[in-house]
């Protein structure tokens, strides 16, 4: 039986978004995911003490504080941030970014509080 | 001290890329590689028995066969082949793919061979 697979279109699951700093699982690899986030303004200073992060920016510019410095992640640019690392995330202008981490990790890291996102959003 | 950290410029890394079907790692997040590959006419027919392996597009369109049907993955999708399924990448023209799997992973799988590329090449 031959069948049509269907690849998962970034642009079609940003138009199905509706929240900033909200991400959306739309695949996993093994026990990772991976997430499409719209961010514009500052988020909050957080680390994740378990793991690396990746963020892969898909347009816009992306801002990456660190405690020692900064990295700016133009679209067609990736980034790691190291497992520990205390970063900030911060975007003068609507960022869309490719997030892959571990499932179960949560946007605000360590940091928690009210800018917690919940988990395992699909879109 | 305030130190510019630089983010992966894909462009930049694909245009250090010499051979097509030759993946070179960019990026590694935890036991994760990054890989940026060219690819170019038809593959081999093979499988990672102990993990899924996930394909970006970034440039061109990427046809993967499966044993049950097809799936097309244009710039700006991604697709996840899941552990176990054979799987035979082909590009019609030439292809910019970055490629997320676990450090150690060969390009031609469980099938070995003389398309087998070097591992841990980094570019």
């Amino acid at each position: 039986m031959t069948e049509q697979h269907t690849a998962i279109n970034f642009a079609h699951k940003y138009s199905l978004i509706d929240a900033q700093w909200s991400p959306r699982v739309i695949a996993e690899m093994n026990d990772y995911q991976f997430k499409l986030a719209l961010l514009e303004g500052e988020f909050i200073w957080h680390a994740h003490a378990d793991t690396d992060e990746a963020f892969i920016v898909l347009q816009g510019q992306l801002r990456i504080e660190l405690r020692d410095g900064v990295v700016e992640v133009n679209a067609g640019e990736m980034y790691v941030v190291p497992k520990g690392v205390e970063h900030r995330p911060c975007a003068a202008q609507e960022v869309k970014l490719l997030l892959i981490e571990p499932r179960g990790v949560f946007n605000t890291g360590d940091a928690g509080g009210e800018r917690t996102a919940v988990n395992d959003r699909w879109v």
